[in-house]
């Protein structure tokens, strides 16, 4: 197979060089290789200035993202044999950190797997392709997940807005076997069942799994509040863990549905109150109708989803955050969580320290968690890590 | 009891109403309030520049800090009374956090207790007075100890280069009942005897437990290498996870007699080997002789212990993990952890990106570890976090 050339600028190549795997449009040497010569999800040896050849990207030429390096080895670009090394690598972790098939088996880049995410519900897989090259190469990615995984049952879940910026549509399609409305899985011990098909993203969050886990010495014997509380993630967890009570609040009925299924599923619905409404609306019934929390858990969506939002969205922590630290009793506890990529964790400390001193209160930083490992982060690649979850304690006034 | 003043410069209040709780030299108007006036230990009535009262403040006059908040309510000065109040505070968080009574119980300025580190084994305690104000309130701290902990033995162990700012002495002496050579703990379910007299700081390394925790999925049937072990925390506890053999390197044979009696307490003797010399040699010799490792642990001492370390700090951090990854088997695990206080973790993270690069490798950054919550951060005191602990898998080349 011979594949054309993609030649960069000069100097363009040291990113990739130190470790980075996209390439920018305004970094190729469009007058040797126009973009306009590839189509989305084209193949090509990436060149630097003085012909050197750095690997194998794919191409979206249309975005700003124009290329990844899908492969250092020439001889390698992106098929089913590249695929299946690479699932085989990326599973090799997994078993390693768990003992049961539930977690993040490909996380993009990280894995080296630009553009594609599965998330392993035991015999259930849901996967997002996100980049042009992984769509075109769909075949191929079921057969060496079918391959090495072998599977009862494959989704693709193909509706994130990352889509929209590489020229494909959204669509949720079942691709191998049968893949039921709910799945199910275990986090820390504690049996959920997922809306794979109607939920949001892949109809869980396991890169909280190891802040989750953290819960148990806050939350035993004591009353916990669960803000955005999707399907119970956090909550149904502290109810498991020995909670005394939990309160659930979520704008979404399905989601706060499933609260209910999941807490029945471990024998703990009758400690979880659900509360339909904003989140915001809620934080202040609370407060009037004087209802104290020793525990709560603040994991918002991202309030920063672009640069642009970094203002409104601070401050939208802000107001959380404070809302939240003036519901706790004597003692309390807050875990507070951001998937915001553009808020650094740094931030969002200084926004906790903030209105703790706002309240003219002191606190501690008693944690701080980030995703799990089945959620690696690639060091030269900002962008793939997001979670931030600091648990802090209010101090009582000396 | 009537307190003397020590008044602020224009807007050197803010810093402290944002919540530090230092009081730099040149940030006090030395006209109104001298310092010249004050003796070591004295405490004061901080005042912003307005004469609005801040708190109380201890004094360490010569020093470039040259007080510490120890109240926002100058009704209450540093005395047995609020000793007593603090160390019970402490104390409600670490029983809150963990079953044994095996922790750090105050960690100083996060503790709202600045000057004062106080480990606890047991029964006995392990203390360090960093500062003037605590040396001479040191019978109050006693007592406050005795009342709260009713331990059966307290050490000073103030024998740390901190004391010199403070014109302090050095001494190591037992401050009340008995302090054996050698006292037990327990951390993440593995036993251990620790030298509390002759050993490093307080005898025991509680800051990194939970990221000793986070070992145990990595060192499950593989062959680990501890680099600058100390008495094996990190190593007998990869040993007692089911590691199937385990190296501890360290300069000191104290430290190495230290791995022996752990691992025996253990049961796990027989798959543990000492190498007693200096690291750098030894992991040169280990490579020559094609000892190969799945998962090494790099935490060494604080290779930058002033800002003016840093370029050589940094070098030597770089040199001992690129060491380190020439020593991993395919698929390996490094965990690189690092105590310096100026080395922020970002730099870490590149120093690893760049090693693995130079060896023309990639990895993934699993875990991102710091000190555990009985070493709480101040959010507003920078200084109060300085543990890192990265755990890396080198990827197997496509």
């Amino acid at each position: 197979m011979s594949l054309p050339s993609l030649r960069l600028k000069a100097n363009a190549d040291r990113r990739l060089r130190a470790g980075h795997l996209w390439v920018y449009s305004n970094e190729v040497d469009v007058v040797a290789t126009p973009l306009t010569g590839f189509q989305p999800g084209d193949q090509a040896i990436l060149e630097a200035a003085g012909g050197k050849a750095l690997g194998v990207v794919a191409l979206s030429p249309n975005n700003l993202i124009c290329a990844r390096l899908v492969s250092r080895d020439v001889k390698h670009s992106l098929d089913k044999s590249l695929l299946v090394h690479r699932l085989n690598v990326a599973l090799s972790l997994r078993e390693r950190l768990f003992d049961k098939p539930f977690y993040r088996l490909v996380y993009g880049d990280s894995d080296l797997l630009p553009g594609l995410v599965v998330d392993r519900f035991g015999d259930h897989l849901v996967v997002q392709l996100a980049s042009a090259a992984m769509e075109r190469n769909k075949a191929a990615v079921l057969d060496a997940l079918v391959q090495v995984l072998k599977p009862r049952g494959v989704l693709w879940k193909n509706d994130s807005s990352a889509r929209d910026a590489e020229g494909l549509e959204r669509y949720v399609d079942t691709a191998f076997g049968v893949v039921p409305e709910w799945v199910a899985l275990e986090e820390n011990g504690v049996k959920f069942e997922a809306p794979v098909l109607e939920g949001q993203k892949t109809g869980w969050f396991y890169d909280h799994r190891m802040n989750r886990a953290r819960l148990a010495p806050y939350a035993k014997g004591k009353r916990v509040l669960d803000l955005f509380s999707y399907i119970g993630g956090w909550g149904v967890q502290a109810a498991a863990f020995g909670a005394s009570e939990v309160f659930c609040v979520d704008a979404s009925g399905f989601a706060l549905d499933g609260v209910e299924r999941n807490a029945t599923l471990n024998g703990v619905a009758e400690k979880v109150t659900c509360v339909e409404g904003d989140v915001f609306e809620a934080l202040k019934e609370l407060k009037a109708a004087e209802e104290r929390f020793d525990v709560v858990v603040a994991d918002p969506p991202a309030f920063i989803k672009r640069k642009k939002d970094l203002k409104n969205g601070e401050a939208a922590y802000r107001r959380l955050n404070e809302q939240a630290m003036r519901l706790l009793n004597k003692d309390g506890i807050l875990v507070s969580a951001s998937c915001s990529m553009h808020l650094p964790e740094d931030d969002l400390q200084n926004i906790l320290l903030g209105s703790a001193r706002h309240l003219d209160r002191n606190i501690q930083l008693l944690e701080r968690g980030g995703q799990g490992p089945d959620h690696p982060v690639h060091p030269a690649i900002a962008e793939t890590r997001y979670i931030k979850s600091l648990t802090v304690r209010l101090l009582p006034n000396a």
